[in-house]
């Protein structure tokens, strides 16, 4: 599904979107992924007796869908990320649908770079994060 | 790592550090977990023409050791990420050794706010990855 | 289970039989392990407005579990899987108990071949998938 | 990056590729998800003395791309597995990388199904799996 595409067939409005139930799987994989073990992740008892009320999702988690789609955006071909901001907004829980949509909203043609929007919104539509990216595609150099 | 801590106990220069060999299985299971099989992570055939030469890790797979850090520089009691920025600078491949520093840089006590700064490097003391990230240590409302 | 055994001691008739609790976790698993994240089983939403009214598993999950039978029939020393036929006949939930069993239903001395039927059920007894496996024991060359 | 499609959009010869380095930890991981702990795939010793001079994966793992396949080739809006086989004829490897490919080879619009075909290479163009699914298409009481 990841087509090969060359800087210049990237254009701002271009976009990609994916869906995905973010589940306690996710989060206990993610935690032991990175080590991180905060309580509000990993211990209900800690986590309901919290502000919210339960256990919630690592925002590195959620955010890091945005990796799936930056290379959905680039395409094979040569790609990389240079930098990439996250906004934490709401939290998200185990059974939340999370849909991530990324968006082409700049062409820097002479450092053949772009920049991506995302936005991360839960079922009830509500946004959950948003992030931005500093893309380059550097194909000459690529397979 | 995880003491209790109220705001008025953190200090601009405080630190959090932590050392991890990125392995090959980290990657496939950030691969697995995001959705995210850029082929320059888990196609070696493709990774060893690309100018990188081999495999290397998602950028945010390095990127997400900052928060087991955030969570030991707030300690419990209340905290939560509002902004992570991360700038990514060099490949990591697997086998390659990362140690994460984070550090308080400002302190926002009207917002009971804090700033982060973050520097991975690899055992060859290169930098692979910096950020910043925007916290907030909320725990009158907490366990 | 993984008894060594020779071409000569397997009969038709001969069966393993194992169940298992099919859980989100291993939709979550599959799917990261496949890169299949087709929404009626990742997408609790979507699945929940599809004519399933909700997640799940792969079939392809679930017609796994004879790989497991596939190697207790034939017991260490040599062994291997030619060809194998699965039938999704109907939906695996997550929190389905499945039963799998496998039985010799042909041997084919010449070759050294057996034929395997399979036939999983779940809890209330209805058939989930069929399938037939023609394998080989090749124990002479085995350890 | 799944588009949604109804059956009329579907035709011969489309195709959908997946490119992916079976790794150590793909074995690891299935094995402990089918709970299939052959020796041959779980076994260094064993392995190492038997025909394969060294562990090999499940055909079943291998075999499981397609499933992320068949996905890509019916795209969202309903669709569903009635049938898969598979032929296993080359050991795979960790650290072979496995181009998969499906195609649709037949359409039976009385019923709204289509058969395709697949087949898996390793980096050698070697033939490691072969396999046909019959899907079907049925989104007029998808979401």
């Amino acid at each position: 599904m990841l087509e090969r595409k060359r800087y210049e067939d990237l254009k701002v409005g271009d976009r990609a979107t994916l869906t995905r139930t973010i589940t306690e799987t996710d989060i206990v994989l993610f935690a032991g992924l990175t080590g991180d073990y905060y309580p509000v992740h990993v211990d209900e008892e800690y986590a309901r007796r919290s502000r919210f009320g339960g256990r919630i999702a690592h925002g590195m988690l959620v955010g890091s869908l945005v990796s799936t789609l930056n290379g959905w955006i680039l395409g094979t071909g040569g790609g990389i990320s240079l930098r990439q901001t996250l906004e934490f907004r709401k939290p998200v829980r185990p059974g939340d649908t999370i849909t991530a949509v990324a968006e082409i909203t700049e062409l820097i043609p002479e450092k053949r770079q772009l920049r991506v929007k995302h936005t991360l919104t839960n079922q009830r539509g509500e946004v959950v994060v948003t992030g931005e990216a500093l893309e380059m595609k550097d194909e000459e150099e690529a397979p």
